[in-house]
């Protein structure tokens, strides 16, 4: 017996989402089936309200809820213009604190062995910002992997403009890191960044 | 930012699923959230006709489909019954293949440390199933835990009926498993369930 048809059009949705196999998504599946109908109306709900209000943003690539960006671009500092990848970096810089100016999401980084090109991101509405608003610092927190770096080179390459500065995070150890079990790239990039503690 | 209210609410029903996380559940829905507008609708028409379609059949404790049962038990073995902890273990036996009798789904397993008891399972069921149907064997296949095995000596206890043998899933050394990994507990079983060669 294999699934019923019902079922495997669930599993096939299900195994969509990222990091879920055809194991997960069995998993996931038949926990739904066995739960009381109201978990399947709630999630179903959910994912309608979420499909009908929740928009990406096409200034900033982040997400618009009832057409009001949610990082609230408006009302940040428009000078500074920090680009990531994904969304969940968005979460994740807001999460840390500090930082007030605006976000631009690429949507992914460049990746000639996947056949991710320049326009495959959200480069031209990027570099369209630069000349429009009034954005004097480009903090590129592309991911510090081989890809990552690439799209930030890409980036500072076509992102010269006049009084523009670019710059991107730092690299060295992790909070709570150790230097034993520390990778080889990570502690050379901590040591050519070594700042002085006495001044 | 925290996450908008919205997205929490979708977050909230994410984390319901068994092995998922708060990050397991962020992933999901930012990735449901980049998705076309399509892939949103094709989970919810998923879910919304799983919902309208299956329900838990009231014999077996598997999933009826139109209120058809799925593994068809009329056309089965109306003699052997086969007792199982959830769904997915029988999909497992049907891929296994070989086996033409019936299923009955507990719903988990006997585990006073998580406030299991007899009552929780479908229990009452199977033992009036003994009462009413032919059945002339019962087949234990809980899991092989200790929980598991206690569920089944639980039940072993309580089956006793006049003319039914009660028999459980033999255990021993698994396909492809190699002695030198192998859990002292699988061994000893291994050894003391060993079969004569000639005969």
């Amino acid at each position: 017996m294999s699934h019923p048809a019902l079922i495997e059009t669930l599993l096939g949705e299900l195994r969509k989402f990222p990091g879920v196999g055809r194991r997960g998504a069995e998993r996931m599946a038949y926990d739904l089936l066995s739960a009381p109908t109201e978990r399947r109306r709630a999630l179903i709900r959910a994912l309608e309200e979420v499909d009908s209000t929740i928009a990406v943003c096409k200034r900033c690539g982040y997400f618009r809820a009832n057409d009001v960006c949610l990082p609230e671009c408006d009302r940040r500092d428009q000078s500074v213009l920090l680009v990531v990848e994904g969304p969940l970096d968005v979460v994740a810089i807001e999460n840390a604190g500090g930082f007030r100016g605006l976000y631009h999401v690429l949507g992914g980084h460049l990746s000639p062995l996947k056949g991710i090109g320049p326009e495959d991101l959200r480069l031209e509405g990027l570099f369209e910002r630069l000349d429009v608003e009034p954005i004097r610092e480009l903090i590129l927190a592309t991911s510090p992997s081989v890809e990552g770096d690439a799209t930030a080179l890409y980036i500072a390459g076509e992102a010269e403009r006049e009084g523009l500065s670019i710059t991107r995070l730092a690299r060295g150890m992790p909070m709570g890191g150790s230097l034993e079990f520390s990778d080889a790239g990570t502690l050379r990039q901590a040591l050519e960044g070594r700042r002085a503690l006495n001044s």
